[in-house]
């Protein structure tokens, strides 16, 4: 399928499709129109068709969307039909709670390790992976065909981290340290910044009640 | 101070900004031009200017930023002047990892109370915090001047618990929960979806080189 350039919007909104389409699945629904889609998420019908259309469409006139085939390509276009092996760094509150999170993995991102700078954690496992120590990683990566890296460390200990991912082979990393890492193109970094989530939430309250016109 | 109709996009920048002024301050740097704000945080210093200028500037020409004003009078816009008192609903693995966070509290956002419908969390606390039943939750609102709730649930249970606190002065939800919330206007909702962004992320590593276009 031949794919245009993509903008950053659309790639957020993807996920977000993809998440409405499995909880129709869910509820045994075959078909939808882009108008009940678009009623269901809250954006214009127009922009579904325009964000599908990227993709090469989808959708036949007046019949609406297969919603398990639709389900099954936007999965497809997001690589869910591959395995991504991935670790955590920083087995902190945050890494093993996300150690712990079963979904992940039945959409297949599959933990592979868990490594952290404190001894004290040394021996210690989460759900039968054993924490190990840094000086491990770079081989981990290696033997382990790892494609992804969560960081859940001090904002301190991440640029530092990152700097050593460089010379691994990691595809992506899924940065929850409150910082901006600047990294090589090659290597894709996601930001989960949840203090700056946090204040947009307090700014809002703050403001509420003030027109806040969509971008 | 007069504020005008803020985008959605300046509201994302602007804990961005404030971490980035952060920073700069614990480095000791007393002021800093918006070009040098501008290589640092790889926006524009047109943008920066720009965005600034909603809240009625606060640089002077040739002069450029004087870094502790700036940084608390973005705090002062953020709203963490003021403290905030927040729930955690949903005491599992990323409740109880959130409600150990203690950088929230640094920035004003105080936890009161953790709940669960779990039963076998009845009795445990997580930093001196009991784990409460959800019988409990609209009078510890009321009681506890409670302005944020978080959810950290199952997405079944987070519409459910949601549609509760329509009916409390909670001011904003911070949903980590696997949906989209559908509450009056009046209860601001923060998403942060996790399972989209590991999903993003996935989309940028499988179409790594193709060109994508910031919107």
């Amino acid at each position: 399928m031949e794919e245009r350039n993509i903008s950053q919007a659309v790639i957020r909104r993807l996920p977000r499709y993809y998440r409405y389409l499995g909880d129709l699945l869910e509820n045994e629904v075959e078909r939808i129109s882009s108008n009940d889609l678009s009623k269901r998420m809250n954006v214009t019908a127009s922009q579904i068709r325009q964000d599908l259309n990227n993709f090469g469409g989808f959708g036949q006139q007046g019949y609406g969307y297969n919603v398990k085939y639709l389900h099954t390509e936007i999965g497809k276009i997001l690589g869910l039909d591959n395995t991504h092996n991935f670790v955590i760094i920083g087995a902190g509150n945050l890494g093993q709670a996300l150690a712990k999170y079963v979904s992940f993995e039945k959409r297949g991102f599959i933990i592979k390790g868990l490594f952290d700078v404190n001894p004290r954690l040394e021996g210690m496992s989460i759900r039968g992976i054993p924490i190990r120590k840094m000086d491990e990683l770079k081989n981990f990566i290696k033997d382990n065909n790892i494609e992804i890296a969560v960081l859940t460390i001090p904002k301190e200990k991440a640029v530092e981290v990152a700097d050593m991912l460089v010379d691994t082979k990691i595809k992506g990393i899924w940065n929850f340290a409150h910082t901006d890492l600047k990294l090589p193109k090659h290597i894709i970094v996601e930001n989960v910044h949840l203090s700056d989530s946090l204040m947009s939430l307090s700014y809002r309250i703050g403001h509420q009640g003030r027109k806040m016109p969509q971008d």
